[in-house]
This record gives C-alpha cells, structure tokens and sequence, in this order.
C-alpha cells in the first residue's frame, strides 16, 4: 500500500490509492472539485488553480479526457505521498465535516443494464415462471434500457414511496407501491463524448469512462409488473436512483481487475474482450444498519467494456456524464443476492432481521446502505463509499 | 384568421395566429431566439432585449414558466399585427435564407409513449400473432419508456443506417440493420420543472407543457424485435431521433383542441380528463417527396395531459427541456399509419411508389420528411414545421 502523510488516510480505504474525485462546499461557498484522502477532501481549486476544478460538477474535468485525467492523479498522488509536497499541499485539505458534498456529476443520459446471469435468472423465475429463465438474446448481448436521468439522486437523499398502478386479480389498483425494493449495482461514469454515427470498440473503454459510482437504483416491483409490457420499465423505476458521491478513477481498480466471468457461446467480434475488465468489487448491502447481503461484482456476465461497447454499436453518441449501471448485482449463493426481491423470493421468504422484525419489501423509514471495497493498487483495500437512502412514506 | 403586416405571412401557415419559437444564428453570430412569421425569423433579443432571448436554446425562456409565455406572446403578437408596432418591430425581421437554424431546445429526458391505439394493435399483432394485440394495461395507462436524450437531434441531420444484432431462425447475426423504419409522432417541450415526488395532474398539463415538435423516432425494427424482451426497446431507437425546428407553443393549437377520443374503461382519476386536450393535427408522411400517409393525431387514445399526469404519477422530477412523444401516430385506415412496419405489414406488402419502384423499409439514399397543420385560432390553418432526414449508408 502506498503511504500517506495525511494523518489516518492510510488505514481509511480512502489512502493514496483510491483517490476518488467529488463535489463540495464550504459552508455558502461555491462548489469545488477535490479528491478524498481519508477524512478530509483535498480542494483541487485551491491547490491546483484550473478553472475546470472551479465547477459544480465533475463534466468539465472529465470531458477533458483520460490524458488530463491520468496527469491529474499523478500530480496529487505524489503531493499526497511525498514529505516535499505537504507544505504545500496540505493547506488545502479540508475535513469532511467541514463541507457539504454536492451532486459529483452531471447526468446526461443514464442506461441500466442487467449483466447478472444470476439476477437475470432469477427474476426470469418468478416473473415469467412458464418460460426458461433467461431470453433467447441475453447471452448474446448486454440487456439494458434507458432510466431517466433527471431522477438521479445523491446518496443521501430520501425517498419518496412513490404510488402507482398494480395488476390484482380483479384488475388494476392505484396507491402507494405496495413491493418498494433496492437494486444494489456498480455504475459506470463516462467523460468522453463521441459524435453520433462513431462506435466504441472494447478496446476504447478506458478512454471513455472516467470511474465508478455505487448504484442503488431503487425499484417499485409491483408497479414494473404491471406496466413493463411490451416497452419494459418505466415508472417502476424512474421515481428516483440514488449515487455515491465519491467517483473512483477506473485508475484506482487496477489491483481488481481480472479476465472476467467466462462467457458462452463467444460473444459477436465488437462484444469481445481484449484487456480484463472483470472487477473485483465486493458490495454490502445494509438494511437498518445489518448486512443482509454480499453481492460480488466480479460474477457479473458482461463486463463494463463490453456494456459500453454494445451502448454504442448502433452509433449512438456518448456525452460528457452519461452514467450506465450494471444492473443488479447478485451472485450464486442466495446471500450474494442484490435485491429484496430475490432476497425474499418475490416476498415469499421474509428476511428475519437482527431486530426480530421481518422484510418482504421496504417499509417507510427503512434506510438502505450499499457500499463497496475492492483490492488497492499496492496491497490494502479500497473503499468505494457508499449509498444510502431512507424510505418516506408516499405523499 | 389574423392578419399580419409581415409580407406574406398570411397565407404561408406562419401567420400571426401560430408563431413558434426557434433558435437561429446569423453568420457567424452568437445565437439567439426567435419567432416564425411567413418566411422571416422576428429577433426576440433584439427587439425586447430579455436575456433569456440571447441564448443558444429555448430552455432559459421555457424555465421562465407559463406567465412569461403568455404575455411574450401576446406582446409578439400585438406587434406583429398592429400597424402601429411595425417601425419597431421591422427592422428586426431577419429572411429565413440568411439564418442558420440552430436545435430549439436542450434536451433533459427523453420518454416516448405508445398512445395509438391502432399502431400497438398493428405492432402487437405482427410482432406477438399468438396473443391478444394489446397487452393487458394498455387501456389502463399511457404505456411508455425511456429514449436516449442524447440521440435526439434537429430536423435536416442526415441518419446513419445503424448495424446490430438481429435474429435468424440460425440465431443471431450482426450487421446494418435491414428494417430501418420511421416512427411520425407529436413531441411535448416541458418548459416548467417540478421537484423530486411532486405529482402534475392533469389541469396543470398547460402550466408545465410548452408546445409541440413533430417527431421522427427513427426505429430499426429488426434490432428491436431481437433485443426488446423484457426490457424494451434499446439500441433498435437510440442511434437516432429527430425533432422540428420549431416549438408550436400550446397556445398556437387553441382551434384544434377538443375532448380527445372516448376511453373505455374510464381511467383512473389521476388520468381522467378535466379539459379538451385532444388534438386535431394533420400529419402527413413523405418518402422522397411523395406522400406515402396522412396520420390523425385526433385519433390518439391517450391525450397529452394524460401522459404527463401519468410520466409524473410516481413523483418522478419534470426538468426544463423533457421531450415526451406520443408513440406513432395512427389512424384507422391503412393510409393513416405512421410507421412503414405498419404500411407494408411487417415488409409482406411493400409500398408502390410513383417512381416504380417499392419500398418495404428504408433504402440508403431515401430522405423522409414529416409535416403537419392544425386548425387556427382565427379561422385558416397553421403549420407545424417539418421534420426530414436523410438515410446514409452504413459505417
């Protein structure tokens, strides 16, 4: 692990190699750009001077493009790492409780994809219980849909229950959602744009996207059953989808990266793989504080070069903050599981919490947690922070 | 009708009663906004000086809300007909030959319904011929999903043919689409935002709609029939989508407004009706200039206010710029469909054209343009624009 003179940042999962980048402000002041080491936020306006770190989003810096982006952890790595650098470094460390985190980006578009062959399965099971589990294309493709990026939302925020349409047997009914659940994912954050008509070769992955979010993109089951077809999710979904607030250079992951799940039948030539772009990304998902599940991102089917590959096969254009996320992140074993619904089997097996209360789906005021570590560059573990929401009950 | 002092305004469906906002740049000059009148641009920056006309989109003017609209209009208006504005107004009339029109507005989300009748039965019927047309919600809500914003550009942009997966009955194969289709639609400009779990109803439709576009949702149906299951339509929509030039404000379609077609079952309350929001507008389809159809937008089943009561049911966040389309315009009669998928049958009964030659879907080359009219307030009719592009070859 590469050490750190910022007293505490080394043993913090946010030492000198994760360096993820974010939004702040001092108490009234205007939004700055800085990078996490440990408990405090080093203010990149203040120490570097370029305008781009004067925003009130990452887009300036991250439409850049990698050249600047890989200068720039360079540059405030070593001020971080070496004694020469502290004097002047070390003014322009502020402690998180001294700021207020802010949106980390902008969002143009935003796209879900649905990369686990486990979540994919198991929501195949209990939606479409007739029919073999996954669709003819799934493993030809990256399945994915556009969400709606206006409802992205800051860990933090509190969620509305939102109302809605549901199917019963004597046909549909309108009221709050009745099956509100979480979707625990990695997001990716892309900083280069492309002109519409340009594809994106799986090679070119790391040239357009600048790092990773967590996910929580928070689903009215029983609103999305009724509605999903034949055009798929939409107001199951689009009330709101909560970020982390610390964005992870894809520089930072180096240490947790690795082939990638195998994959059969071979994907068509621009879906194959030509570095390793698997992740080792251990999440957590907390229900009122206790772990009710450890999804592990490394068993996701296509991996995020693949995904941006396909986003952008039929020449659609890519901007500066689109954000696509993987979908649910759920693993083999039934603790490994990435959503209630498939936590609880469709409501069927309540989960028992610690509390000796039960969970099919959310209640109001239940709060929900995903954070994520993955291996750092030199030995040690990165934090990946966190997202979080709390339930309030509908309007 | 209302007559006007501009030249030829009168008679060219740009008369005093219609007058949409566009933003356009002369010469190398910084853009401004604008309003149609006959064959002239009217320079709103230079004539009332409002910073929110020095802009390079309509979203700063639309975000001003619907007392700013009103009275803009009724000010432009009051100008543009009465003799005695004419000293001031004239001089900043710029001829449509010497401006270079610019995309109307920035794009925030992007949804698209599915509110013909007629085209989800003829699209059910092809694309699942051992169901019911409709699914089961279809007359319970105004079934839509998520475009890509990003994709969505200005009329006259030339369309690359997009390439994708499609299946065979040997599986899937990769290459150019070979069902690249049209989709003629009627697109709502949101000008209003509204907060995180804020619901609109529908009496508010006016307040937080702006005006209309007329839409080309460019669909390449053989990508979309081999990846839309379960999560819809994805990159058979994404590589392309484009809007008029013009923004027909709401107010302009006064004369056209009535009840909206009868709806059986009666919606639920958050859909139901509370004002004429039906919508007689003419569309007409050409392929290489020739008529090719002639939609009815009155036909629609679901209305514009329904749809934005029901986009919003679930608090989801309008910002300033959100483009919602109605899904393809149909009518009853097989001249009236709005899609080729549709007016050939799947390909089965290829289109004659007047040049001898057929088409089923889109050849390289082949441009297709959308226009439509609607009644005037004051007697006569006003026109919407047009939206055209042109097909480029494959990559």
């Amino acid at each position: 692990m590469t050490t750190s003179w910022v007293p505490g940042a080394d043993a913090s999962g946010f030492g000198a190699d994760n360096l993820p980048y974010g939004v702040f402000s001092r108490r009234g002041a205007d939004p700055r750009v800085g990078v996490r080491i440990g408990g405090h936020v080093l203010d990149l306006a203040g120490l570097l001077g370029d305008r781009e770190f004067f925003a009130a989003s990452l887009n300036p810096f991250m439409a850049r493009g990698s050249t600047t982006w890989r200068a720039t952890r360079a540059k405030v790595s070593g001020m971080l790492v070496g004694e020469g650098s502290r004097a002047e470094a070390e003014p322009h460390l502020v402690p998180l409780d001294e700021v207020v985190l802010l949106p980390p980006f902008e969002v143009a578009d935003y796209v879900d994809f649905y990369c686990s062959l486990e979540h994919a399965s198991n929501v195949g099971r209990m939606f479409r219980p007739d029919e073999e589990p996954l669709k003819p294309n799934w493993r030809h493709l990256p399945v994915g849909y556009h969400g709606r990026a206006g409802s992205v939302v800051p860990s933090g925020t509190d969620i509305v229950r939102p109302a809605g349409q549901r199917g019963t047997v004597d046909g549909p009914v309108f009221g709050p959602s009745t099956r509100l659940d979480i979707e625990a994912e990695i997001g990716f954050v892309v900083g280069t744009r492309t002109s519409p008509g340009r594809t994106v070769p799986v090679a070119d992955f790391a040239e357009h996207v600048f790092g990773v979010v967590l996910v929580n993109d928070w689903s009215a089951r029983d609103i999305q059953a009724w509605e999903y077809a034949p055009l798929g999710p939409f107001l199951g979904k689009s009330f709101a989808t909560s970020v982390s607030q610390w964005v992870v250079p894809l520089d930072a992951l180096g240490a947790a990266r690795f082939a990638g799940r195998e994959q059969e039948p071979e994907p068509f030539a621009y879906l194959r793989r030509v570095a390793d772009w698997g992740l080792d990304i251990a999440l957590e998902v907390r229900l009122n504080g206790e772990v009710v599940s450890r999804p592990p991102f490394a068993a996701m089917y296509w991996t995020g070069d693949q995904m941006l590959a396909h986003l952008t096969s039929n020449g659609a254009p890519l901007r500066t903050g689109d954000l696509y996320a993987s979908g649910t992140v759920s693993g083999g074993r039934p603790d490994q599981r990435g959503s209630l619904l498939e936590l609880t089997w469709g409501g069927t097996e309540p989960l028992r919490l610690g509390d000796g209360s039960a969970r099919t789906f959310l209640q109001d005021g239940d709060t929900v947690s995903v954070t994520a570590t993955a291996p750092g560059m030199a030995g040690g573990t990165i934090d990946l922070g966190e997202v979080v929401g709390t339930v309030l009950p509908a309007v």
